[in-house]
């Protein structure tokens, strides 16, 4: 049977801001990514959004970023793999408490922002990710861009990976996404960002922005929380997903 | 036989920061309180810094301290036992992935400075940082200043507890420390210090302020790293300790 | 003629986070207090801050809190008065880059939360702020809560002051707010609000809690505009401000 | 008559954390680039490090740095021109209080770390820091790297620029800086750094790591003060260039 996991972005709240629906998102998830207090989050918010996953039975995951609260972990800075790897440590560390003391544990890593987009591309930084988490616990899974290099890096590491494709987003003929400055690069039309979803879980292909069609591994899809609209467009894909006969399941019953 | 604990507070260097004799002073103790990137410290630095307590088979305790880099976590705060609770959870998690890593656990936690001291006075504080502790891993110490509120209600929580004295301070006839703003509060002459710790673990006792004799639980004795004097201080009451036929040992070896 | 300031706190998003209707209740008020990048605030959104203040013709202060961006600046802290003369100075500085990059002047500098709170009641604190403002500038206004340390401090330091009446708030006998714990602590009764505020700027009087009526000056009220209630609260005060034949005025045509 | 400016970056402290001696440096130099509390320093820092160069009737600029104080300052981020503009004018603002508290104006400013290397090269980047200097004060120097994009664009947007040359640095045939990384990029030898020195504010000319001499504008060389040896190296520095017949002046007595 065809399977595939829905993960989104979640408590991205920060002392007196705050950001994201997420009690409104989660039941439509399987798997959350909860920031880890350096690009967004503090410790107050991680243990209320602990809460509301376990509530949901939605699998929690750290989310770790960059550290540069101002620019919400987006923005690359010149980090070193072995600053990297300590970071990852660091925040999967600080979320686990959180999982634990409500005994339950850390389903996966996924990092983000800046930190996630350069790991795709660069082997040192992706390496240093994946070995971040097999020190820490080997069973945890690591979740980055389909086909990338911390996809690569994971499986030489020895962790178990999971390849995440975009529902709103275009990719190149390469497997990479279509830069956000490009026209096209994000995909509006819900419609249609159902049957790209579809047919990348139930294919594994979905078209290129050039036409062509490529192969793309989905065993997760990154959805968003942040309004209305998308929560709505989340809850949409769930009721569809299931009416094409494909469960929508956490990763750790996906992957190997 | 009597044992007792040196402690002493170390990784509190900072990015392009260096602070403390850290490589000198952990042969000579049995507990390192490591900081935990709050008040002091960051991953790069905890990381290393629990590989000189692993090679000096020191035992490893977090640190926690207030969001207060720039005071270096002496400042009180007005924090709520609420959020204490997370910043505890927080800060211990992070450490335990270090250690974790390298196959360790953590022995102990002491709150570091304004947290440590407005703890030691206020219940719900101390309840705060006792649960915190106690809802990620019960099996870990809380190490307070002896018969504060920290000892009293980590019992009343049901964690273990180690009362911590001070080899350089003057105390109070109610047992808490003579504030650093009085004359006398801090005793330079180490022959002295040596002597006052000598008598708290050999006979529970000690010399009040007043010229009072108090009683004292001594389970781990607080030295310092932070200058080559202090580092020759600690080698030394290390030695004698062990010349008056009293153990040192770390604490998980004291306690109950 | 009668006059009156209305002032807010304005410019307080971060980075990502967005908060409070600062395009809808800057034309509604005479001085904006802008966050200075501690406590809230950011560079980007301090020149975005400035502009609308500008294009609104309403005066500019600065809006210096303590350097806890997690709890706003709304927790007491034990910072020293060298400290936070040190610290206004810097934040004070900074917005005054933006505003004479743009040909404008600071009028006012007005401490947020916790630093508000503890220098309305704190003679080393309150002396400490005065004492800043005064070095940097000597014109620039120091707004503090009506009567209190910062006040008085002001006056003996030699900076023009203004006295600060809430809308919104109770006040206890002696002059001071009633804690926002306490029940009655918060006026909900925007006719009631108003009537308050007409009698403090008319007759220089307001009923305490108690019952009892006190002596109050009322140079500038301070109103919000974190949700769109508030806004069209201020826009209605104002207006019947001048119905009343008061003139709403920035606090620079008001004190002396 | 020839003359050269010494600056050095000082006030890099932080809190607890001491660093640079800046007491010994500060006699021998004639700038001092005072950093802003980003990534070093602290307000108090500021006030202390102002008190010293005046007092030694130094020359006072503003360092500003990234967002990055766990990394100095050091590593590049992808900061947009915006950002950066507003960046520079929130740091200059600061330190402008500072100094204009004793009465005392700022002399220059000069970009740190990785905000330097990147606005050496990146044009916008460049022109974003010159035009924040510019709005502030026309009349502040911009110190940038001899014939880089940052002297370029200061000059488009209508700043005085001073060209800065390192002592002890090895130059690529185009003037740029050998990467650090490369063997030979330093310059251990004292005899060796001031003959280099010396040619360059002499004869303009410089011999890059391929042998070939180059052109090259010396208003400034940049000293470090990090270590007893440094500082004793520019007391020579300054004796031995007086010898040659060059004086040592601050920048604004060197640029047009």
């Amino acid at each position: 049977m065809y399977k595939v996991d829905l993960n989104s972005d979640i408590g991205e709240s920060f002392g007196n801001y705050k950001l994201g629906f997420d009690e409104e998102i989660v039941p439509h998830i399987t798997s959350a990514n909860i920031a880890c207090g350096w690009h967004a989050g503090d410790p107050t918010v991680m243990a209320h959004t602990v809460d509301i996953a376990i509530q949901n039975n939605t699998a929690i995951g750290a989310h770790p970023g960059l550290p540069d609260l101002m620019g919400f972990g987006r923005r690359r800075m010149e980090v070193s793999p072995q600053e990297v790897k300590s970071y990852v440590k660091y925040q999967l560390g600080a979320l686990t408490a959180f999982a634990e003391a409500k005994g339950n544990k850390i389903q996966h890593v996924k990092p983000h922002g800046g930190l996630y987009n350069m790991a795709a591309e660069d082997r040192d930084l992706a390496r240093a990710i994946a070995k971040g988490i097999y020190e820490v616990d080997k069973d945890i899974i690591l979740v980055g861009l389909a086909n990338s290099e911390l996809i690569h890096m994971g499986k030489e590491v020895g962790v178990r990976v999971a390849n995440e494709v975009f529902a709103d987003r275009a990719y190149n003929p390469d497997g990479t996404l279509v830069s956000r400055k490009r026209e096209g690069a994000v995909i509006h039309d819900p419609d249609l960002a159902f049957s790209r979803i579809a047919k990348m879980v139930l294919d594994g292909k979905v078209e290129a922005i050039n036409g062509e069609e490529i192969e793309i591994t989905a065993d997760t899809i990154c959805v968003h929380g942040d309004n209305p609209e998308a929560v709505e467009f989340v809850s949409k894909i769930n009721t569809k997903l299931k009416a094409e006969g494909i469960e929508v399941a956490p990763i750790s019953q996906i992957v190997a």
